[in-house]
């Protein structure tokens, strides 16, 4: 199963999103215009958008189904999904479309830092233009993102997308200046999540239940949902860059080490009496980077730290879980469990 | 006079902005600190936030001299100035100050992008950090700007604020795409200057009509007002492109020219049967490109290209002036057209 199946009750809501990212990129210059088509066009897994509308869905619930069915719709991916509508669907969809060009810009500014040229089988922005029109695309689409978000009408959900914004650029600004720090503390390692990824998916889940007027202590347990997803999502993330297949990946595994970006596995393996002093050498050892970086790369795989990463992501996804457990049983309740699920299994 | 002597009625509101500025600057990150303190300490004119400043005077007028007083304060320079307090003064700190954030924003980003080392006699930020470090905090200072913009509690002002940053992005990317294009309309130029000044002082000026709570009709005239001023200013910096003292502007002169930026002085001068076939020689021929540009700017100079840009701006100016015409008198009124005069008369 793949992430989008789990998206089926919210399938309208993510065509909606579709059109409205089409809408993004028509701007007068042409060339400008194909240049943003070329970045929103559907290649992404829409997951913030998805968290986004899914939570507004268990918000205002499905009691249709909730009561009398047992069918999981999105269990079979591109069945029709007859669905009511949703009570709070309004503010929904601007807020998505931020969330998406939000996450899209971060995108566009670390391939052109990180000289990427592919990503997710197509060419990156820095790929076909140049800096100059990669750095003023990505401004664009940030200050898209706030004209988005600004069209909830809502002070406090501008407040969550703008301070998820500051804690992104924060996290990459320190991400580079603490490369090749192998003595950072597990608080490091979880602050540079957050920023990474936990932040937006927190802000995703926790704006609906701003737009939908909840109380403060719902609006707590949204937002606990998508921050611990997204610590789990970053962490399986960070391990597949030890484990995964690189051709499931789209990248080289070990990139992680490679840049000098001290992640759980390296973390968790620094602790380890048998591993650390040998990782160690290698990291910071001189010779054949490339060579270190592979022996280091194989050191972590074969420790126990892949499997306390799992297990600490486990742990995430079930605080992520026991977060939505006081709203009633719906589609998209059921949708947001089994993502959580997916977030540890899933291969990319 | 210089441009500072026109803000001492705000000399306070200005003083505030500097400690907030500070404030910004305030992050974990101790070299991340020292950045964000390099590129925001005083050494800019503070021209955004001081429109603002200004403009909420402007609207809450200052009685008590307005009809006794001759004394003009902008005239002497460091004066004390005992004022009254402003009645709409709460909103317009966060504004100033996400006005400020997100000018610097856009030069911090310019100025990577033009491989510009200096900017008023200090290095750059690309000239002391990297590549990667001058994008990211670039773009914490373009959501530190919408942070603040928030702080207004006003949808739209932030609409304002937001929209003004999507015109300067599409702008920036517009002047990349059409470098070079000699061929361009009046109107692409006055687009064009919309986009890298314009759109912003128009800012300046209209949100602090909204926060003040004033109708549709004296929220256009404000806007008007900073419109106005705002191309007479970039009309003025074109033309000093060609006529400015290299020392006092702190840069060569021809830079439009070198980029093949097209500004009012070269349209003017295209227009000229006199000077258009030789101009358009030098700039599309081939040969020596610096020899052709410094001939290029010869002939500009010596044609009455620059008296007839000189006139459009002082058109500008004029509109300007008129648009707050419907206020009544005071220190604050007195600025604003002391600085539709400035935009004239400046060197740099």
């Amino acid at each position: 199963m793949n992430a989008g199946a789990l998206f089926v009750p919210v399938a309208e809501e993510l065509a909606g999103l579709e059109v409205e990212l089409e809408r993004v990129a028509e701007v007068d210059d042409p060339i400008f215009a194909e240049l943003l088509r070329h970045i929103l066009r559907g290649r992404g897994k829409r997951l913030r958008p998805s968290l986004a509308f899914l939570t507004t869905g268990l918000i205002s619930g499905d009691r249709a189904r909730s009561t009398s069915s047992r069918h999981y719709p999105w269990a079979d991916a591109g069945a029709a999904s007859p669905r009511l509508p949703m009570d709070s669907d309004a503010g929904t969809l601007p807020l998505a479309v931020a969330l998406e060009l939000l996450h899209t810009a971060t995108l566009v500014h670390d391939d052109l830092l990180d000289n990427a040229f592919v990503r997710r089988g197509n060419p990156t922005l820095n790929a076909i233009a140049s800096q100059g029109v990669t750095v003023l695309v990505g401004d664009y689409l940030f200050a898209g993102a706030a004209d988005y978000a600004n069209r909830c009408h809502n002070l406090a959900v501008m407040d969550v997308v703008v301070k998820a914004a500051m804690t992104i650029c924060k996290g990459e600004i320190r991400q580079i200046f603490s490369a090749g720090d192998y003595k950072q503390s597990m608080e490091q390692y979880y602050r540079q999540i957050d920023a990474k990824t936990a932040a937006l998916f927190a802000a995703a889940s926790e704006c609906p239940g701003i737009l939908a007027g909840q109380g403060a202590e719902v609006v707590a347990r949204l937002r606990e949902y998508g921050h611990s997803l997204g610590v789990a999502f970053q962490i399986v993330d960070d391990i597949l860059d030890f484990t995964g297949d690189e051709k499931v990946l789209g990248k080289p595994v070990g990139s992680d080490l490679r840049q000098g970006t001290v992640t759980l596995p390296t973390l968790y393996a620094l602790q380890s009496v048998a591993v650390s002093d040998r990782l160690l050498s290698l990291l910071e050892g001189d010779g054949d980077r490339e060579a270190n970086v592979s022996q280091a790369v194989q050191l972590v795989r074969q420790s126990p730290a892949i499997e306390d990463s799992y297990a600490t992501a486990a742990d995430f996804v079930r605080a992520a879980k026991e977060s939505i457990s006081i709203f009633p049983d719906s589609p998209y309740r059921r949708s947001l469990l089994a993502l959580a699920d997916y977030a540890l299994r899933r291969e990319r």
